[in-house]
């Protein structure tokens, strides 16, 4: 995992130069760069070895799907949105590069990442058409932006939305989070050559951990530090945000996340996969 | 040409459902349909035609790349950049859904513009990816988001530039402005199958082409009014923002209007177009 890592650190630096206007590079970079778990290029590249392929093959999308993640990030944190201030420990991109620059820098991130995918991948053209719809259809308005929109319209006082509870969480977390872990396992096994049903089987594994990866930050907001998480904590509960804890407490969520982790198991254990077994691992370690 | 906008604004409409959240899926969809002359997709389907290929094929490239316009309408109109409250006579985006879902909807539209483009063009595989690098990189920071960004801090107070002003000036034109009209242009000639010579010459021609109208553009917010344009005028010069006629002044931005549609004509002549020159009479007409 850690070889993994290195990788894609020493690749996302490659891809982003700093050429002129350098403000909007340097904020590109900025998020992009900062030390994180790089959980989704993992996954992407690791899909892509399970089901056969070359690794090597998967780094152009796997780090494009990191910049999709940052891009996520950068606009989230905004003032208009969920005005953070922090993110990985750092201050979060607004509050480094200005607002306009903010904005800017997730916009471009949104075409740089299929870009790359388009310009640094060694695959047929039949592949990357595949990979880049896949792309397209999750950063946009029914998937990614889709959880978003519901996400920020669930919060007191914004809530526009008709759906009971229940369902409005599950399209967030299907939408918001899920989605990319999904789009990683799934284009991992597309540039692998998989068939349909190992790909469906990547999606499926996706959302169950999706799911639990996050019911599992929404837990870490409530017990966790800002020391360990790196972001301003406990403000999803100040703004009635909702979430699992929320809307369920603490004990039914880490009950929900060791049933969803327990149904990514069955999924995943055939394939004897070090990583996966691990990132799994880790999730219940940290909730107790 | 009226022809090219209906069935424009009817595939538009088409492209463009409202699903849930209702919220996005309609903000998308507000600035992207407020009636506008469609000269980006109109010169991308005449490039196409000019070129022997048929029209209809180059239509869902031509609404994405009017999408993409959209896109970087709402954004620049936002608080954080140039604080518009009108655009084409109607409150902008933000004015109308606020600020969150007005940066959302130019997100979203960032990944449906190209998603259309895979899903909808009966075009080979290859023909397609082509037309994504073009989109891409024009959409991306090395030219859309780039220009945008030269241009913002080319304002008095925000200035971050090392350029004299007249490269900035020029590096903001071809960026911000000449870049649509060019991808426009290139994609139309490219979905023909036309070869590498021809698609240099459609890109010269929305150079210049693009050039002319962002002086033009300049000198319409210098002697026009609100009525006639429908967005706030005067704002640049107060911005103490850079263009042609605060750096020239008003004479001298008309020659060079008319010095650059007459090279325009010089390349476009040839093909007979009645659309293409009846863009670039009107541009004339209308600065006198």
């Amino acid at each position: 995992m850690n070889k993994y890592i290195e990788l894609i650190d020493k690749k996302l630096d490659e891809y982003m130069p700093v050429e002129y206007p350098e403000s909007i590079f340097k904020s590109m970079k900025y998020t992009v760069t900062l030390p994180g778990k790089r959980l989704r290029p993992v996954m992407c590249m690791e899909a892509c070895r399970i089901m056969g392929g070359e690794v090597e093959k998967a780094i152009p999308t796997a780090c494009a799907i990191e910049m999709l993640h940052a891009q996520s990030l950068i606009h989230d944190d905004l003032p208009c949105m969920d005005n953070d201030d922090f993110r990985r420990g750092k201050p979060s991109n607004h509050k480094v590069f200005g607002e306009a620059i903010a904005v800017l820098a997730g916009d471009a991130l949104l075409s740089f990442a299929p870009q790359l995918i388009i310009e640094k991948s060694e695959l047929s053209p039949e592949i990357i058409l595949k990979v880049l719809k896949e792309f397209t259809s999750s950063a946009g308005v029914y998937q990614l932006i889709g959880g978003q929109v519901a996400d920020i319209e669930s919060e007191e006082g914004r809530g526009k939305l008709n759906n009971s509870d229940e369902e409005t969480l599950k399209f967030i977390h299907t939408n918001k989070t899920a989605v990319l872990f999904k789009l990683a396992l799934k284009t991992g096994a597309i540039i692998a050559g998989a068939g349909d049903d190992k790909i469906k089987e990547m999606e499926d594994f996706g959302q169950k951990f999706g799911l639990a990866f996050q019911i599992y930050d929404d837990i870490m907001d409530e017990i966790s530090t800002f020391e360990e998480l790196g972001k301003t904590i406990g403000k999803d509960k100040e703004a009635g945000k909702l979430t699992y804890v929320t809307l369920y407490g603490l004990d039914k969520a880490r009950a929900k996340v060791h049933e969803l982790i327990a149904d990514a198991h069955k999924i995943i254990d055939k394939y004897n996969s070090e990583i996966f077994s691990s990132i799994l691992d880790k999730i219940e370690g940290k909730i107790g």
